[in-house]
């Protein structure tokens, strides 16, 4: 079987976007073993969209389609779908009760343009767009699959994961199977991982490692073949088994795991509360906290304390203390740690200040300097940072950082 | 003339990495005035890579590639290159010299696979890679354009730039001038802007126009032409005028402003100071005021009230208040505004609380009920949203309302 992607806007043509939407649908793909052999991006000239998909079903077996599903006047790809492949365009019931009830529950009054949006070629299995107005569909003609999804890369990617994925592995059941992993470091650095893992691995032979690096963390990403499931999730074991002695406690979480979420894992099972007094990260630390679904359990509030007279007022800083070592600097990022613990009644309180650039620097400290303390009633912990990127990167980096020491001292381990 | 981008290599389409070449070629051929009507990825798989060509070599007339033009196995762009134009690969000096330069100047010996590199289709201007081994070239057969250039980022974007934008200047001079410029809309939605805009333009003419749905806002994409610059860009300047006056102060900013640098610029030019007090976005407006640099000119700080004993600690919001009309309540948004703006010594004053989801919702308070308030010490301002999207969509959403609340404050006008 041949798959092909066909990604529809002028935008991408004009080198106005990157298209990553067909590397998300790409990376899919391979995952469940279709083979792609070709991709596509076109404008929604609807001449030159009617010759590519025309193309296309030649050519391939499956084909997906991204973008131009919208309610404006250049959203042309159903219209031009029903057109190469001789069907016609019908009135989908299903739709207009989904636009219908956006109205409703949005108190809103959709437009007329958005009543394009309910026909679709005729033999659409229809999927409502749950995170937006415009639906997607698979339609088999001739042993053929033609499937359509949004351009808005957050709808397109959840569609798929959520309708064409099941419907995929459904409908061809791989033969070979492929396992695949990802290890999620934080501490290290790419090289070090690299250098770290060559020591033991001298030839990759039953499978293959990507290493990836992200202003995050760094990312490994683990595939193993096998001639069935048991086999292949057997090697892919022990083969984690092997790289969790490897990189201990640097590996934080694994596939979609996110930082967060392990830090309130533990936050939940120890039945702690936590509380963030932030300074050049502006807000970013407590709203990483609170992207988890019930982080009220654990998480209670905080101070963003950016000028010193906050500071002083809701963390008890004193200024005679921010006058001396100054605003950035191990004895501030404690006394804030330890006010707002005190200040939002938590167990645990957390700080960071620091130089995020691209102003604010000295002959001794420069940009990138970020200290950060934990604070939890008997001691306070600190470090310190020179972190590395532009102002945003900075903060990323801070706020990545001070998640990884809380992580670390519920851990009950500690990290070289 | 119709231009045509073809990206050679297997880890696009196992998606293993983005092709953002072709959004690199695309954009320079914009500027150029040259139509791109086709971008494809494909496989160095050589049956593929053949079709590809001939297909592209029959449709259009400047063929742009990137890739396969490396030392190993898989790189065979020339060989197939040759293939389908029916020429020769021939041994070209130049670059065979270039090769041995780099052998004496790095001190290094080439391997023997880096010599295939020295052999290009038959009549191919040679363009030497000062940035790497691999050769690009320039090829003229049959009044058609094939030009091929390395697939890393780096040495592509520097050949290109060096290389094919003089020459396609030279061979084709511009004889329409386009300019461009993004209007950037909050408080719409993509069918408002778009039904608004249609009422006053029945036909484009001498300008494109695009509409854009982001998360953060709804882009609006303008490109004129004319015979010259001056003329463009009246055109140009006319067309935004209009758009001011149909759209009014929907547009936050343009081409790369953002909505926390256009509140930051007001709340200086007022010399006003600005603290927030968050629940359920958990800091997210902090961070995005605080992204910034200088933001400490006009921001305070704030509380993140996640829990109602810091509502009621550190913004004074009585908890039978909260207990009365819930945490998510005009009423409680009044008060977080109020008390955030005494306890961080601020002139302004800016609260959101809601519910983010997937939990806590009621009978009456669905997912994505936000109430937001702006406090002046003489006036309070509530707003009340009911916000569509996943838990991080909706806290996305609620804080640059909040943004946007405060820019329509401080710019005195009103929105509907």
């Amino acid at each position: 079987m041949k798959a092909e992607i066909i990604s529809i806007g002028s935008e991408i043509l004009r080198g106005q976007i990157v298209d990553t939407n067909a590397n998300f649908i790409a990376q899919k793909l391979a995952t469940l073993n279709i083979e792609l052999h070709h991709i596509s991006a076109v404008s929604d000239n609807p001449e030159q969209l009617l010759t590519a998909l025309k193309l296309a079903f030649n050519r391939s077996d499956l084909i997906i389609t991204s973008g131009g599903l919208g309610p404006t006047e250049d959203d042309i790809t159903y219209k031009i779908i029903a057109q190469a492949l001789q069907l016609k365009l019908v009135k989908y019931q299903e739709i207009e009760e989904h636009l219908r009830e956006i109205e409703k529950r949005l108190e809103i009054k959709l437009s007329p343009s958005n009543l394009k949006q309910i026909y679709l070629p005729e033999g659409a299995k229809v999927i409502i767009n749950k995170y937006g107005t415009a639906p997607a569909m698979i339609l088999e003609k001739d042993n053929k699959i033609i499937c359509s999804f949004p351009g808005v890369p957050y709808e397109m990617k959840k569609l798929v994961n959520e309708n064409l994925t099941p419907y995929l592995i459904k409908k061809f059941p791989p033969t070979i199977i492929k396992k695949s992993k990802t290890l999620k470091i934080i501490g290290l650095r790419e090289a070090e991982v690299n250098d770290l893992i060559n020591k033991c691995f001298t030839q990759q032979t039953n499978f293959t490692m990507g290493i990836y690096a992200y202003p995050e963390d760094i990312q490994l990403n683990l595939t193993t073949e096998a001639i069935n499931k048991e086999k292949a999730e057997r090697l892919l074991r022990d083969l984690t088994e092997k790289l969790k002695n490897i990189l201990g406690n640097y590996i934080y979480g694994i596939d979609d795991e996110t930082l967060e979420e392990v830090v309130g894992k533990l936050l939940k099972a120890q039945n702690l509360k936590v509380a963030v007094a932030e300074s050049c990260t502006g807000g970013m630390l407590g709203e990483m906290i609170t992207r988890i679904p019930g982080s009220s359990k654990y998480f209670q509030g905080g101070v963003i304390g950016y000028n010193s007279r906050v500071k002083e007022d809701l963390l008890k800083v004193p200024l005679g203390v921010i006058k001396k070592y100054g605003e950035v600097s191990e004895q501030t990022a404690q006394l804030m740690a330890e006010g707002v613990r005190i200040s939002c009644q938590s167990d645990i309180g957390i700080s960071i200040t620091g130089i995020a650039g691209p102003g604010g620097a000295t002959e001794k400290k420069k940009v990138g300097l970020v200290y950060m303390a934990l604070a939890n009633g008997k001691e306070t912990i600190t470090q310190k940072h020179q972190l590395f990127g532009d102002r945003q990167l900075i903060r990323l980096r801070a706020s990545r950082r001070a998640l990884n020491m809380l992580r670390i001292y519920l851990s009950g381990t500690q990290q070289s």
